[in-house]
């Protein structure tokens, strides 16, 4: 099924879709529901009851009530409509309480059991069972092997994750999904302790049904959710979440996005606590920033960002005022600020005149931006509130950033009332969370870095979000006559560098100028024909790294050309005499200002992805490279060129010209739509583009197509649209 | 005065000096006390009194006592002996007091008051009047424009940076050194709370006197003081900071350093805060990573760290032991560990069978490493502290991580028992600080990265402390001889690139073969000579830059070489008609799979440093370097070459090899000693390195001379080793 199919099986309930009554139920019921608080039947009832005002059925085989609700021997039993089925019950019992629930027309069950795929084996075939009865039924799966969910806005805690005892959260705007139970539990607890307003929290556990990208799918469309945290390790159902990834763009929800097991040591983990491959992190990283989803460094790093986007402010611009009564912590603000991609800039001096009035006289500190008050503030108690509500209508700032003590609470009651009052973003450094200012939802943070990044965060999402990835329209004759230009893949699968050119050329890739000789003779008639220096190469089937076998010659002029010729295949017959040489490819030497590297790679979660990075002699040591995953648009290239050496590729001293910009942005919408268009390619190395005077030349290229059984297989990784296209 | 003859000012107390007598004072003036505790005066009086068992005479112009101690109109009046003067008068009436302190041979004084060098002019004029006064009598100063200092070890809260009604700080192994008071005191807050067990807080303000560096050097030998923290602006004094930095690598004192003014505004910012200049923070980063100073990235990572550091804990090796009950908590910090450099490695299958038979059974975890208990772990009680227990004592791991909630008592006590017993450093992830576990010295973080992070650090300080940094030793022979071939500075400054090889060839450096030409015929003579592909280059000394005038030929035969030479002479005259052209270099084309650039530039802080960094085309683009104060050895040397790129400069397919390598580090040694025998030399630019087939070989080299001004000042930042050989 695609991940489309797998959004439109059907519900058997009209009125709403099993998704939504799934995780908004009118309805509970909780099968193995137990008296016992501490077990996790208890834990879990005991939740369920204290926050939710629908109809609640505890099942139970033998008591008569669970914590004095009236209990039902099964769900059959309960004779009433059920759109929620929490199942607590042994492994091995699940399969026929999922039968049930099928048969009982339930929206949606939470199976929190373990013991199924993580453990392989017969747990993952009794996960099968239950995933293809439920499937069938067209009734949504959470889990199993995860810790349920809670949608406080519903009144919904079917988790064992919120101590029963501990006070209900908050329904505010975030919303966390996570893959593992018991980190996500993690990250739910210090979310509340950071003051986010956690209204919904799902744990997706082994994801025999609903993933994470199913889950953000849905909660994106909730008009009260208006962050969306995301922890995997494995992605499923990438296309899913770069549509979900479309949606909170036009939506302006940021997503973050939290990547575990990007390391071997931790890919090696997720893969025995997941099962499942994990795709690079590298990949991921490159598709969220594509579609504007923030990538988070750490738990930290996310909560941090929630707490900023859950105020719902946007950024006009991208300039900070910093406010301090010390002049060291403005400084080491100032520093996080330009690490951020954020300016300080100094403030005209009419406005500085304009704060001096406020401070009291005669005033020791500095107005320009950091304003440093010096402890001198404290003389003038108004001073302060002063200073911060004329600084914050300033035309020459967009967003601020201040410093408490945590005893100071006027001082903290002044930031709180300006941070509600002023539609610029504010973010606030201080010593300790404080309640008050959480509860009014002032972002605060205990770490200068991080109260000055969440700001850089919040100015990509206001005026950087990506527009949506819409490619060039699918050309199916081109893709005719390209096709007609491959080998047969049972033959071989590695293009010669002048066949993999021609595919280049039809696709208006710029390459040399070339031409194949088939003798000595014929090389130095094409030579004298192109003129100036020239390279000559040995062009076999059997040689795809030619250089490494004597199979080129670099800078030969028309009148020596023969007698190089002759000596370059007189040295490949010594060094690979298994070579069979086709023909010398006689080829212009282009010059080159800058050397790149460009081509396709395929990942095993998001398929065709065009990689761009630097080249040259350096190329194996740099491994600076951005991806691009097609479809993408001259926008989009463009953006990921400039983040290419972080900017400098374009910025630095004889960096790449507005023409060869353009040049090469071709280059990668080329590469972006041969990999839609021709799905049998593997790989591509396009190595080196050589790039100076307004021009981006492919010098040569490596084209490596599937093998026919791999081809099948990649062919499933084309999207929806991509074929109806 | 050089550093060095700072530190050693006399002091007029032959038993301590003045330094132990400020810091460690067995009596305490305070001149500007006040009976009003809000007051400065009164703050500072309070903090006194209620820490230090020694004399302590409140100095008052009328009030007969300060809360309950008699008080004396003046010093003088106090006719007892007074170690440290605590000055908190307004700012015109410091000098007499410094004066009188100075007149009573006091040993040091603490300048609270603001409105000195912080506001220029007059202010600069006062402070220098009283650093006058106190170095001619040999009376320490910190401050002015200090929130003072505090000696928790000896009872002396000389400061109002703690709240005397907040409890005195524990007199813990960590000492905290900020140029910034507020922020120094953000800091002290900030670390107290983290369970940090701060024993010394020293605020050195202005710096008339006493600058981070000095104070760090005095607190380095401090037995008690196990643990430098510094935050700085501007770092005065570099050659006592590296002194100190040695003493500190060989004490096993970590220091961590948190240098804020990195970026341009904050620097702007940093400059109107302490009216100072501040140097290239690169360059500190470089000499902090030569001498085995922790740079901080932020305020938390300092602090992360000196939790850690103050464990006195190190380790053999960097196998980290990860132990949660949840499998995606595991994988993050599997993640977080390759980050920082450690290993995960698996378990062998005997130890995790030793580890299984304190399970549960049948277990559904992982016990591998990662070593995941999955919740299961809850249903026996034991099972947790008892693989805890057993995995410590592996022989394949060498430090460990794990995770609890703040609530499970039970498990916190396990888990500081465990720290306690054993050697190997632990640190644990928990959702809160909690009191016991700060109170028993058991590293406790709220975030993976953060947890993790620091046993990265602990690593780096127990297994790559550098040895001391000697260079080789001075040849003043050979720098005579060099000096011999540089031109007059009064005439140019400017070597040409002949010049330069020759000055390069002197000190051993691999340049490449060249004659220098007359004319094109004797071009021609040159390069029959020397043969093969050649190229011409147009010597003038009015052309540096002599490719942007034509004046570079690549790839020239010998049957061309006239024609070639004299075409690029014409070009020069064309495009550089005021360059007077001196000559032609013939040069040999040497070949490159690698190009580096190598140099020597000057600090504004640290004087000379040799810097190296990845060449070719795009040397623009990648802005990768690193840096070496000289002077170094081989082994400094070889550990910055091998930082580049991340270490893939050495370990990419296609890297440097072993002689290659040997090769770089020669030509590091060179430039190095270049730099500390010629100091006239202002900047070197060895552009490109070209390295293959085991050499590396200067292809061009800029050289500038300083002019006979700035040769004078860079003399003087030349250290005393240095003069002295």
């Amino acid at each position: 099924m695609s991940d489309a199919e797998i959004l439109d099986a059907p519900g058997r309930d009209m009125t709403r879709d099993a998704m939504t009554r799934l995780l908004s139920p009118r309805s509970i019921a909780l099968v193995g529901a137990s008296n016992q608080l501490p077990r996790i039947g208890g834990q879990l009832f005991a939740n369920l009851k204290r926050a939710f005002d629908g109809p609640l059925y505890p099942v139970h085989p033998s008591d008569a009530e669970i914590m004095g609700v009236p209990a039902f021997a099964s769900l059959t039993e309960i004779g009433a409509p059920v759109d929620l089925a929490v199942v607590a019950v042994p492994g091995h019992a699940v399969p026929a309480v999922i039968e049930e629930a099928a048969a009982l027309n339930v929206g949606g069950a939470v199976v929190v059991t373990s013991g199924f795929a993580e453990m392989g084996g017969e747990g993952a075939a009794l996960q099968e069972r239950i995933a293809t009865i439920a499937r069938r039924a067209g009734v949504r799966l959470i889990g199993p092997n995860c810790i349920g969910f809670m949608n406080v806005h519903g009144g919904v805690m079917a988790n064992f994750s919120i101590d029963p005892s501990a006070p209900l959260p908050r329904a505010g705007g975030v919303a966390l999904v996570s893959q593992s139970g018991g980190f996500g539990s993690y990250i739910a607890a210090m979310a509340i302790k950071a003051g986010l307003g956690l209204g919904w929290f799902v744990s997706t556990g082994n994801e025999a049904d609903m993933s994470v990208a199913m889950t953000l799918r849905h909660l994106v469309e909730q008009p009260e959710v208006k962050v969306l945290l995301a922890a995997v390790e494995t992605l499923r159902h990438p296309e899913l979440f770069i549509e979900t990834a479309e949606r909170a763009l036009a939506l302006d929800k940021p997503i973050i996005l939290l990547k575990a097991g990007r390391s071997g040591d931790a890919a090696r983990a997720a893969l025995s606590h997941t099962g499942a491959i994990a795709g690079s992190a590298e990949v991921l990283d490159a598709v969220c920033a594509q579609y504007g989803v923030h990538v988070a460094a750490s738990m930290q790093d996310m909560l941090d960002m929630g707490l900023m986007f859950e105020t719902g402010k946007r950024t006009a611009g991208r300039r900070l005022a910093i406010v301090t009564s010390s002049g060291g912590a403005g400084v080491l603000l100032a520093d996080e600020a330009a690490r951020a991609g954020l300016s300080v800039p100094e403030l005209p001096q009419e406005e500085q005149d304009a704060l001096l009035a406020e401070m009291p006289q005669p005033f020791y500190g500095n107005l320009s931006n950091p304003v440093d008050t010096t402890a001198q503030v404290m003389s003038k108690p108004e001073a302060m509130g002063n200073l911060l509500f004329r600084l914050e209508r300033s035309p020459s700032i967009d967003m601020m950033t201040t410093v408490a003590w945590e005893q100071a609470a006027t001082h903290l009651e002044v930031i709180v009332a300006l941070d509600q009052r002023s539609p610029k973003p504010l973010s606030l450094l201080c010593t300790g969370i404080v309640p008050f200012v959480s509860e009014a939802g002032t972002p605060l943070y205990l770490d200068p870095g991080r109260a000055v990044r969440t700001l850089g965060a919040l100015a990509r999402q206001s005026l950087d979000r990506p527009a949506p990835c819409r490619g060039e329209p699918i050309d199916m004759t081109r893709a005719a006559r390209a096709r007609a230009m491959l080998p047969d893949v049972a033959e071989r699968t590695v293009l010669m560098e002048h066949e993999g050119k021609r595919l280049f050329a039809e696709y208006g890739i710029g390459v040399t100028q070339e031409r194949l000789a088939a003798t000595p003779a014929q090389a130095a008639a094409a030579a004298r024909e192109i003129g100036g220096s020239l390279a000559l190469k040995a062009m076999s089937v059997n040689l795809p790294h030619k250089s490494d076998a004597g199979g080129v010659r670099l800078g030969v002029t028309a009148d020596r050309a023969e007698e190089e010729a002759a000596a370059m295949l007189a040295d490949v017959a010594r060094l690979a005499p298994q070579a069979q040489v086709e023909g010398i490819l006689v080829q212009e030497m282009v010059p080159a200002r800058i050397e790149l590297t460009a081509g396709i790679k395929r990942d095993e979660v998001f398929g065709p992805v065009v990689v761009l990075g630097l080249g040259g002699l350096l190329v194996e040591i740099l491994a600076d490279a951005v991806m691009l995953r097609p479809p993408f648009d001259r926008a989009a290239a463009r953006k990921a060129l400039e983040s290419l050496s972080d900017g400098r590729i374009i910025h630095a001293r004889r960096g790449l010209d507005a023409q060869e910009v353009d040049a090469v942005v071709g280059l990668l919408m080329s590469l972006g739509q041969m990999a839609r268009e021709l799905p049998e390619i593997a790989e591509v190395d396009a190595n080196p583009v050589r790039i100076a005077h307004g021009r981006a030349v492919v010098a040569d290229a490596l084209v490596i197509l599937a093998s026919a059984e791999d081809a099948r297989s990649s062919a499933m990784d084309i999207t929806p649209s991509e074929r109806r296209a």
